[in-house]
């Protein structure tokens, strides 16, 4: 078998459970390495409960499926591209939720971080995840002496890029506390930043361009975006596993709000199109697509349209 | 001139002013790269307020000298160490003064930065200058490609295992939140893991090993734990800029009251003549201990000795 052909068959097992249980796995390595002995067992305990049971886990599925669509050479460093990715994600649901931000009560069916460990934990757990996404990735450069150190400064300065400013999700949070801000700049910090990354990183790691990536990475974040102003319309508390009508109650732009029910649907619709169609010619065009069709149903069910209808 | 007389020379140049505009001017560099078109302006702000003026220093500065005691042989990526270091202090000191933690009112003579710009701020400020420690140092690939990759993935990951559980400052915070903690292991997280990082970091961005630069690191910062809980009886609001009589208000552990006054200052003392000891046969030894001397009669100059007898 050539490797284009070994490279092909992995390409077909990365089936949905698959990307599951490496990412899960990547992420359960990493805290373990930082729950060794002398560790602060509240800490250690707080960091598993921001980070399991999974969420959507969309930002590191998202980078897989990029990297299997491009050869996936380095799997190791995809998955820690990928651990890293939701890293920093959950990172900022833990500090978006607290009391001086959000408040919120709940996340991922439970009570946020800070209602179950309190303020403080919820503070440190989230430093300690920023910093942990850094590291996870740094760390690989020991594990494979033939690993191109290139693409590991890559992935490094692209999650930072994801995260600070001028144009990264701390940047995004910030712009809720700026006097006056531009809806799309914040937004696209705000959620466009980690789906960017999540492509790009999935390419990096990979060894492909990564330019190349980044539209579909920016549609998929808007389209995201609309997704989720969408459901804290008309969703239920327990199917998104946080409260509905924050929007609203904050006075937050909403998709929603701007175009009604409609216009937020049809353009989810053309942001999915366009995402596909964004896709570079590569192996895995045709089956990333598909995963892609697929998400969008789960991001934005046909029962939640009949509900709107 | 040799190359070795060269970093001779240089070596006998790294007086207190050089090294402060070598610190100072990598972090006004690496805040110039987020305040970049598009970046929320207040917090752009407070990211110069949390770094600016000056506080002493002390991490970059011990970075830079052992660096310069090991030869110096590649400045660029010294500074990115000391400024990554320095990014993390400010960080860990804003994201303590939080009112979930210390409440602090002030911090280097003027208001802490939740009191100046609001408690979301203060959060996302430290966010990010974890998230910009690592990308400094990551950056520094792309900027010299004769740099050695192993020395910048090798400083990535110490300051990593400085920050995160189970030994980071992360770590050394979250004690306090534990319901029981050994007093040393505390100490040892929350004060000696920079220290231990800024000595070893400074070693390692000059090509040097790192081991031999640990006990260094360890002792300067029990030292500087010892100095601390010293001043916070001694010392004036003024003097130090932060309020004092802390540790007896929050009832947390000191030296002053472990051993009394007197026994705390006989324990500084041991402890920087163990670091001045512990010091690594090198060309810039004697310079180095010199300095140490200097920085320790800064810690707890002469009046206040006077001030306690």
């Amino acid at each position: 078998m050539t490797k284009s052909n070994a490279q092909r068959a992995r390409g077909a097992q990365g089936g949905a459970m698959d990307l599951a249980s490496r990412i899960d796995g990547a992420l359960d390595a990493a805290l373990t390495a930082y729950e060794g002995a002398g560790a602060p067992p509240r800490l250690s305990a707080a960091l598993r409960y921001a980070v399991f049971p999974s969420g959507a886990r969309l930002r590191p599925r998202l980078c897989l499926t990029v990297a299997l669509a491009s050869g996936d050479d380095d799997p190791r460093l995809a998955d820690a591209a990928a651990a890293a990715l939701e890293l920093v994600h959950c990172a900022s649901l833990v500090h978006d939720d607290l009391p001086c931000f959000d408040d919120a009560p709940t996340r991922r069916n439970k009570p946020a971080l800070h209602r179950a460990f309190g303020e403080r934990e919820a503070v440190l757990a989230g430093d300690a995840m920023i910093a942990m996404a850094f590291d996870v990735l740094a760390r690989t450069s020991a594990a494979a002496p033939g690993r191109d150190p290139a693409r590991v400064f890559a992935l490094l300065r692209l999650i930072a890029d994801a995260l600070v400013p001028p144009h990264g999700i701390i940047a995004g949070q910030a712009w809720e506390c700026e006097p006056a801000a531009d809806i799309s700049t914040y937004q696209r910090a705000k959620t466009g930043a980690l789906f960017v990354a999540a492509t790009m990183a999935g390419a990096i790691a990979a060894g492909a361009h990564p330019a190349g990536w980044r539209t579909l990475g920016e549609r998929l974040g808007e389209a995201y975006q609309v997704a989720d102003d969408i459901r804290d319309v008309i969703a239920t508390e327990a199917e998104i596993g946080k409260p509905v009508g924050r929007d609203a109650a904050l006075s937050r732009p909403s998709a929603v709000q701007a175009f009604g029910m409609g216009g937020a649907v049809a353009r989810f619709e053309a942001l999915v199109e366009q995402a596909l169609a964004s896709i570079p010619l590569c192996g895995g065009r045709q089956k990333l697509q598909q995963l892609i069709r697929a998400e969008s149903l789960r991001l934005v069910p046909e029962e939640y349209l009949e509900r709107a209808a």
